[in-house]
């Protein structure tokens, strides 16, 4: 039996790649909506909503899954303190999955960079460098911070406060404790993404590669899925994978 | 204050490395024996030995080290069910660990590829490929195959039922469920070890890359230092590391 | 101006990829056959022939060509002594283009390659090493092979006299001057290839990644292109990239 | 038959490996002087000199070999404009070859991405990626911008005017014909370098790794052999390998 997803911010390119997942699924597309449509429509003919729109939506697509009682998925990028907060109330009445990244790949890589910090002393020097098409237009991508935080988690840091970006010209030697990140751009890299540990004389690279972007919508979907009927509250997607 | 240590196999390259690593760690060599001595007399004058000599050997050394009522780290490569039945004997009057890799790395490695095989499904194809120097004579390399006991452990199979090596010629489609081996040899590599886990669009890859063969040797003093004063048993590289 | 392209061997995966090149490059789709279709009148409303068929349809595509007086670019594999016999026979009459990988990448790569080899004298271990999707049933691949062959012709070697592929068990220090191939399977890898040049202390590798078949289709629409109005002859896509 | 090397810049980590790798080569110590020594006694009794000391102390060194009519190797980094005049003006009385990487590796590299540069468009993104031990104190590495050099040598720019290093924050899209430089620091590492060509669908990349820093001495070792007897004149190490 499918189930009906409705996809918030449905007109860019991963709102297309949500729609095609679902299809490819089996699941049943209950409609999409984009910049400045009212959710509360297409909530009460879903199961579940999908947003990847914009922080500046998120209010409101909240409140639409709240008054039709159906949980729902957040990818947004770029959220704010506020913006968690709004998910925390909403999530004291419906389930609510938040996350900065929906690929299966990289939710294990995160969890296995959490259990190697925690683990591998501070003379193992972790370093993060990932790779991106030309046309992304910030760095470190969202995903190499998601990665760095679960390192920073394993050692008990904050990322913000051991967190070296970008080196460039006389930098003096490493700062011990610190997490290093580096950012490579061209062609058409969907996602390429490498937390190092790096000791005296032995090292550990632990690497996730997106061939295209169509993972990211499937395991939203996924996500999705899992969500329906779950308990009240909030979730990542280490929970969809049993981590 | 230092702590005693007496090395089996002291001549090869191996040996000398242990010693090195001995005197670099701030303990104090009790001595070397190497194919032929009578370990009896290094045992009585050392706190801990570390065995790295060859399977003919083991029955005296484990002997040696039980009437002096020390433990004993063997890194003896080769080992047959008789050899471990040996092991287990020598476990009950002494601490004894056994490992087929002393690095700290290595054994980080194993449990990670461990936990991502228990997590992830069989639509993620595990492959394993490792590089090594020139003058190595077998492949897959010990380490790999150490590698690939982890995964097929963490899925709940037998590495010997899944096992497939040095692809070549006509092979057809990918067996699902099985676990890959490549082995790559040149110039004076210390030993490159890599597990893929590919699944559709998307892959993982975690990797330990070892500079020279010293860490081998540091990992052994320190494990032989973690054994001393231990509860009578036998252990493996995993609990020095609190794994 | 747009060209009119024929494709053989148009049902396919590469088939269908190719009429979708053809028409991202703003050209004219000719018509395409498949298994046992004549390819006779293709060829007479086409200015170029691609041919990603079978060996045993090789004659008559080339037959169709040469009657016509149009070039044909032959991107299939598996080509015999016989074939290369045909294809010499035929760039008697009309431009021919032959080739194993139609990416303008491996032929960059295989130029690099050759190069290296030539210079890089035989205490430098050249291993190759490939990665593809699990559905592929021989190795190594057509790819490997070639870049083995541009390392073999660097060095002025025969690639049959040197090849070791699918290392496993005992075997021996690694003997100077082969080259070594490697092969892994897995998820839905569209093709990455290493050539390693593996010297004391310090190593080469030179790699090339496809994140998709498109890049094969592509290039084969632009050297049919360039294979329009060229004199007479047998070419290469090094040719078609100035190498 | 063995020669007299001298070595100036002797104390270090570098002069200690340049004099075993003299040894290690069957050839004759002349000697070795460090900071603030008078080169010109050593000079008399070398057959060729090789110079890891200072800019500083360029000057007097050239002095002291052009006065003893022998060859000098010049590795020392942070050259300036002032020195490649001093290093001109010497080399029209004796050889003279001046590097920033004595590797055989990195110069077969540097030669290899040249190549791929000239024929390879503005489509093909270059970024370089370097990795080193965690005492290093600037960024990129000398080895890196030697690189990014040979890069915009084939593509007949300016490095200066096309280089972009450190990405962090908002960037923008990258823009097209740019050479990326990023860092990472950590553990033990001798000196990874990475030079990516990524274009659409497909990527190059271009490696070397040294496993320890004994390459850098034996390939200055081999230069500054290479060099005796040559004809007056300005040399690279491309000429060592007949690049």
């Amino acid at each position: 039996m499918s189930s009906r997803i409705g996809i918030i911010g449905s007109a860019g390119r991963m709102g297309r790649a949500l729609s095609e997942a679902v299809v490819a699924a089996g699941q049943e597309l209950a409609g999409g909506i984009d910049r400045g449509e009212d959710p509360t429509a297409l909530a009460t003919k879903s199961q579940v909503l999908i947003d990847f729109s914009s922080p500046s939506a998120l209010e409101a697509n909240l409140d639409a899954a709240v008054a039709a009682g159906i949980p729902i998925l957040v990818g947004t990028t770029g959220l704010e303190e506020r913006h968690h907060w709004l998910l925390d109330q909403a999530s004291q009445s419906i389930p609510v999955l938040q996350t900065g990244n929906t690929s299966l790949g990289v939710n294990m890589l995160s969890f296995l960079v959490e259990e190697a910090a925690k683990r591998l002393g501070e003379d193992w020097d972790i370093e993060i460098v990932e790779t991106h098409h030309r046309m992304k237009v910030d760095a470190p991508s969202g995903t190499a911070l998601l990665l760095g935080q679960a390192a920073a988690k394993g050692r008990e840091v904050a990322l913000a406060d051991v967190s070296v970006s970008g080196r460039d010209g006389i930098t003096g030697a490493r700062e011990s404790g610190t997490i290093g990140f580096a950012a490579l751009r061209g062609g058409s890299v969907a996602g390429d993404h490498t937390v190092h540990f790096l000791a005296d004389n032995e090292r550990l690279s632990f690497s996730h590669l997106a061939e295209n972007r169509g993972i990211f919508a499937r395991g939203a979907v996924k996500g999705a899925l899992w969500l329906i009927g779950k308990p009240v509250g909030r979730y990542g997607m280490r929970e969809v994978l049993g981590l």
